[in-house]
C-alpha cells in the first residue's frame, strides 16, 4: 500500500525537498506519496521542521514517526500531544557546515582578523598571533557536531578540550564530563565553542559564575542555542572586559529583535542562524532510511530521548 | 676550534634567538660562539635576515654558508657579493602559522564573515553559504607552505587545485603545472591563494589577463609576495567587480605606504605581513642542523637555487 507522507517542513522549503525526497524514497524501495497536506488521520509519517507555535499531533492517529529535519528539537520534545517516536537530523551536510563555521570563526578570533577587516586608521601594526598549538580551545557538547568540530580544530593543532554528559574518548581531544570536568574545561578556554542542545539542564549554563571562570579575554562562539547563555550576564562580562568577544549564531528569539542590546554591542558579532543548514539532498536520504527502517521493524536512527530533551 | 657565528638577523630579534640558538647548537654538539658582530674575516657562518639595503658579503672571506631566517630570499638571491651557499628557512612554526592564516582567511571569505562583522544596519539576512565541497580553491605554489595549505584546505573538503613549476602529486589535490595548467587552475578559482616566491619568473604573474581569467567575483588571498600581483590591474579588476575581494599580507613596499590606494579600497583587506613568522625555537634547530651538516661535509638542507631565485 502506498504510504502517505506529510511534508510539514515548511511550504517554502518544499521546492528544495520534493525531488530529493522522491528520489531517496524510491531508492530505498518505498512506495510513498508525499504531500503538503493530507487528512491527518491518514498520514503514515510526518517530515517535520520545528516552529514557535506548537503543533497538535493528536489528530495524526496513524502516524508511525515524526522525522525532524533539524538537529535541534527543543521546540518539540516537550510537546505533550506527540506520542510517536521522534528522530532528529544528523546529516553530513549539516556536520560539514558546522565544522566550517566553527573552524572559521575560531581561526578568525585566533588570528585577530577583525582588527584588519576594520582598520579605519590604516594602522600597520605588526603583531603576529601565537600558533594554534598555543591557543587552547574548549568545545561544550561532543555529539555529532561538537565531536566533528573538536577533531577539525585538533587537526589544526589547537589543544582542544571537550565536555559532554557521558564521558567520551576522542583521539587528540581532552574529553571531560561532570561538574569538575566543566570547571576544568572552562578554566583553559581561550576560545569557547558551545554545541550543546537546548534542554532544561543546559539553560543558562553559561551564567555569570561560569563566564567568570573563563580566562581573562576569552572569546565565545555560540552556534548551539541561544538559551545556553544568560544574555545579561554575557553583556556584563563583555562590558567589564572579562569576555573579549562573543560571536553568536543563535538567540532566544529569532530573528534577533531590533532592540536587543547584542546588535549594537561592539564586542558581539551576530550571524543570523546560518552556522549550519540541513541540506535537502543528504537529509532526504536520512529520512528515507528511517522510513525504510520503521517499515522493516528496525530501530530508527537518531531517535530523540524525550526525557533528556535531545 | 670554536666556530664564530655572526647573528645578522637584526639586533631586535637577538633576545628571542640567543637562548634557543645556544641550546640548539649545544644539542647538535657544535662548539660555537654567536655574536652580533665579529671581524668579518673571522666569521664561519652568517645567520641572516634579509633587508632592503643589500649586504656586502665580500669581506666574509672565511664564511661557509649564509643561513637565512626567512622563507623568502628575493632580497638576497641576486646579490653578486654572495659566493657562499645560501639556505632558506623551512620550519614547522612557519608552516603552521601559514596554514592557520590561509585556512582562516579562506574560510572567512567562503563563509562571507565580513558581512556579519561589519553590519551597521543590523540586517538579519539569512543566506547560508554553500558547503566547502562546492567551493573550488586554487593554490599557486606547492612548496613547503603551499602544499601544507592545500592539504589543510582539502581536509576541510574544499576542492583544491594546486599549481607549481614541477609537476606534483599530492593526495586529494588536483596538481597542475605549465602554462595550460595555470590557465585551468585560474579558471576554477573561486578563492585564489598565492604562495609563490618572488622571482623574475613570478613578477606580475597576476596581471590584467590572468585576473580576467578568474571566475567572476573570485577572491584573492596573497601571503606570498607583493610583486606576484600587478597592483594597478588588481585595483581595476576590483573596481569593475570582476575580483570580489583581495586579502593581502605582502606588498612591494612594506610597511604599505600611507598613500597607497589599497589602504582605502573597500574590497581590500590588509594584514601587515603577519601571515607567518619564523619561530626562534624551531628555526634555531634548523640553523644548528645545517651548521652540523656543513661541518660534517653533508649536504645542506633547504639550499636556495640561485638561478631559479628560490
Ligand atoms: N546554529 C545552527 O545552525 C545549528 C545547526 C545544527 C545544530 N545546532 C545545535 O547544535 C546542537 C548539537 O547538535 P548535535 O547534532 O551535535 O547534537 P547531539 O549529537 O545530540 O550532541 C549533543 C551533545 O551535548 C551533550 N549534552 C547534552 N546535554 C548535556 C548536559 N546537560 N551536560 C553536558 N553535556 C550535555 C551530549 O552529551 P552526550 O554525548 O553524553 O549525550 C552530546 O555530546 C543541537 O542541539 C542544536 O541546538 C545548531
Ligand atoms: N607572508 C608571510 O608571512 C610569509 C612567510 C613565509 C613565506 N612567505 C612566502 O611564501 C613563499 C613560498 O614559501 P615556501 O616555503 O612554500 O617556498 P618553496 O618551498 O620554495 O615553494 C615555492 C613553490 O613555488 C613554485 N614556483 C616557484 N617558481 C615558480 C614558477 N615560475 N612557476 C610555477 N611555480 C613556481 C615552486 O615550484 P617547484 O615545487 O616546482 O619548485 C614551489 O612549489 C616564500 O617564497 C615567501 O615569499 C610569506
Amino acid at each position: 500500500m502506498t504510504l502517505k507522507i506529510l511534508f510539514d517542513g515548511g511550504a517554502d522549503r518544499w521546492p528544495d525537498y520534493r525531488d530529493p525526497l522522491t528520489a531517496a524514497l524510491a531508492a530505498a524501495g518505498i512506495d510513498a506519496e508525499i504531500r503538503l497536506d493530507w487528512p491527518p488521520a491518514e498520514v503514515d509519517y510526518i517530515i517535520y521542521a520545528p516552529r514557535d507555535t506548537p503543533t497538535d499531533f493528536s489528530p495524526f492517529t496513524r502516524a508511525k514517526a515524526v522525522l525532524n529535519l533539524w538537529a535541534g528539537v527543543e521546540k518539540i520534545t516537550g510537546n505533550p500531544t506527540l506520542t510517536q517516536p521522534l528522530t532528529r537530523m544528523v546529516d553530513t551536510g549539516l556536520t560539514e557546515g558546522m565544522v566550517e563555521y566553527v573552524t572559521g570563526h575560531v581561526l578568525r578570533h585566533h588570528l585577530g582578523m577583525d582588527a584588519h577587516i576594520v582598520n579605519p586608521d590604516h594602522t600597520w601594526h605588526w603583531a603576529p598571533p601565537p600558533l594554534a598549538r598555543n591557543r587552547p580551545v574548549t568545545v561544550l557538547g561532543l555529539g555529532e557536531l561538537g565531536s566533528a568540530c573538536a577533531r577539525a580544530l585538533a587537526a589544526l593543532n589547537f589543544p582542544v578540550t571537550g565536555w559532554s554528559r557521558s564521558q567520551k574518548d576522542i583521539e587528540g581531544v581532552t574529553c571531560l564530563s561532570g561538574d569538575d570536568g566543566l570547571a576544568r574545561a572552562l578554566s583553559t578556554a581561550e576560545i569557547l565553542v558551545l554545541l550543546l542542545p537546548d534542554t532544561p539542564a543546559t539553560t543558562n549554563l553559561m551564567d555569570a559564575d561560569r563566564l567568570a571562570a573563563l580566562p581573562e579575554g576569552a572569546v565565545i562562539v555560540n552556534p548551539g542555542r541561544g538559551p545556553l547563555i544568560d544574555d545579561d550576564a554575557l553583556i556584563a562580562a563583555l562590558d567589564r572586559g572579562h569576555v573579549g568577544h562573543a560571536t553568536l549564531d543563535v538567540f532566544r528569539v529569532e530573528p534577533l529583535p531590533a532592540d536587543h542590546p547584542f546588535w549594537a554591542h561592539p564586542k558581539v558579532t551576530i550571524t543570523p542562524h546560518v552556522a549550519s543548514e540541513t541540506r535537502a539532498d543528504t537529509a532526504s536520504e536520512v529520512v528515507a532510511e528511517n522510513i525504510r527502517r520503521s517499515e522493516a521493524g528496525e530501530p530508527l536512527l537518531f531517535r530523540v530521548d524525550r526525557d533528556a530533551g535531545y
